[in-house]
């Protein structure tokens, strides 16, 4: 019997092994091994729907373009994400599949739709842009392409000069009835990277802008659209903690909506790593009475899903 | 009232403008052109899915990675085919649903499914792989590249060495049930550049190969398969001919199956050009009673489908 359905977000390191090379061969290889665990989930009866980030996809194929623009010019970064829905979407859609059927589930369809994300224009977000994305370069570099073409380009970390790009808050999911309409007997894979951002005009067309949306706040949106209980956000790391890294981080089995805008105002969480995760799984858990979500390791997500382990945030300890 | 579903077949020409500087924002404008007469279908009350080729744009994917290989690696052609599957389906969403709202029929969604196409292991096309993809190079580092990589290199037309992939036929789409189920409510897009051609494993599971589908012959299939009556596939010119820009050419309104395959084995059709466009509307003709293929250009579909211009090919005369 069907325990529920499940919206799952899949961190980058799902996708990508770390300090492997970055060819598409290893990619398919660590999907496989993610799939086996997602498969898992399957095989204790929860119906799910997958959502997955793009940082080091994208990087890459915004690194190519750049590097051979004297020969074919460079794609716009919407254009890019579109691409990367298409890549990584493939191969999990090839390695579900493969996964489902060592659990004697091949029948079920896995599908990658392609998705646009409505973002507000003046989104605060496109004002000061933070998302670091693509090759690094020179100081020098840097200006001339500010300049050119307009990027805002900022020193990461020591490390170069790069482009960074908004992180608007996703607000609408252009597809949402396609992906409604195959929600019950599929798997659909969808808001790959945290979907293509858009902008959309007065008369209700669209238009592709440079951004980044965090994926955990594409998968939160579909979760509260589709009207799921369960948002299953899956990390490196089985529990989310307070103190982290330092001799007194306190793992945490449940955490309140309260505590965790509480531990956020503190400062408990990183930006662009667990910040978002637990923003989005606050902004679920407040959406709708028994919503939950819980934020966990892949390797952890069936126990996690039977309340063994990982960390559950939801409105009340009571719930 | 609702005239009837049809599979329409896009043309390379259809999304990039020939001799215009073959960036996105070009590719989009194209685009945007080709799907307000694709709206002049729906307007004109059929209900439509959506095949699109990926020749120039996979091309030009595969130049970036193959320029940029020092500095990331290049990805594999499967890989290349569901990025432009991506790229091409995003800009269609985007440009037919302005086209739509345009005819105020803004409220159809459309939706871009990355299909994957099983073909045979043993397709004979494996043995003589014709397509060539990519890149020019000289003799001397094509026979490099054929040495480090297996790759196939033939000089193309006096204009230096390309990688040739095979062209075999697909025997079945992987997602057609996703695509059945979003049938008939939406605008599928789907098997661009006509499909990421996978073999498939005893298993059941599918494994990704270095080919190219004949983006004509995917929409044979699913026509065929779905079960439509029409089959409309646009290119650059209104009809097919015989003698083809010789004196005696002749443009035809209709052609049986009989003739076609005569004309076929006569040679009038060029390989890569018309003659996969005719194979596959022979092909859907013969595959049931009163299925029909239209071949015409975009600008003409309209005046096609009501029998006004194109070349009609069906099974016999009185039909």
């Amino acid at each position: 019997m069907c325990k529920g359905k499940i919206v799952i977000a899949l961190g980058g390191n799902a996708l990508q092994a770390f300090g492997s090379p970055p060819t598409a061969e290893c990619q398919l290889e660590v999907v496989r091994k993610t799939c086996d665990f997602i498969a898992q989930i399957v095989a204790n009866d929860y119906e799910i729907a997958l959502v997955h980030g793009n940082g080091p996809q994208v990087g890459r194929i915004v690194l190519a373009l750049e590097t051979a623009k004297e020969v074919t010019p460079p794609l716009p970064l919407d254009v890019c994400d579109a691409m990367s829905q298409g890549y990584i979407g493939y191969h999990l859609q090839q390695a579900m599949h493969e996964a489902l059927i060592r659990i004697q589930k091949g029948h079920i369809p896995v599908v990658t739709i392609v998705t646009q994300m409505v973002v507000e224009r003046d989104d605060p977000a496109f004002k000061t842009p933070t998302k670091p994305i693509g090759p690094f370069y020179s100081e020098e570099e840097a200006k001339t392409i500010a300049k050119e073409k307009g990027y805002v380009m900022k020193e990461d970390a020591g490390r170069g000069w790069r482009r960074v790009v908004a992180s608007p808050i996703p607000n609408h999911i252009v597809e949402i009835d396609s992906i409604k309409r195959l929600w019950d007997s599929t798997i659909v894979v969808f808001a790959g990277g945290g979907g293509i951002p858009v902008i959309e005009h007065e008369d209700g067309s669209f238009e592709g802008v440079s951004a980044v949306i965090d994926k955990d706040y594409a998968a939160e949106l579909l979760a509260e659209q589709v009207g799921v209980d369960t948002l299953l956000i899956l990390t490196e790391v089985e529990k989310v903690a307070i103190n982290y890294n330092k001799p007194d981080q306190k793992n945490l089995d449940i955490l309140t909506v309260e505590e965790a805008e509480r531990y956020i105002a503190e400062g408990h969480f990183a930006p662009g790593s667990m910040l978002p995760k637990v923003q989005a799984a606050v902004k679920f858990a407040k959406s709708g009475e028994d919503r939950k979500a819980i934020i966990t390791s892949l390797f952890k997500a069936v126990d996690a899903l039977e309340g063994k382990t990982g960390t559950l945030i939801t409105r009340s300890k009571g719930q």
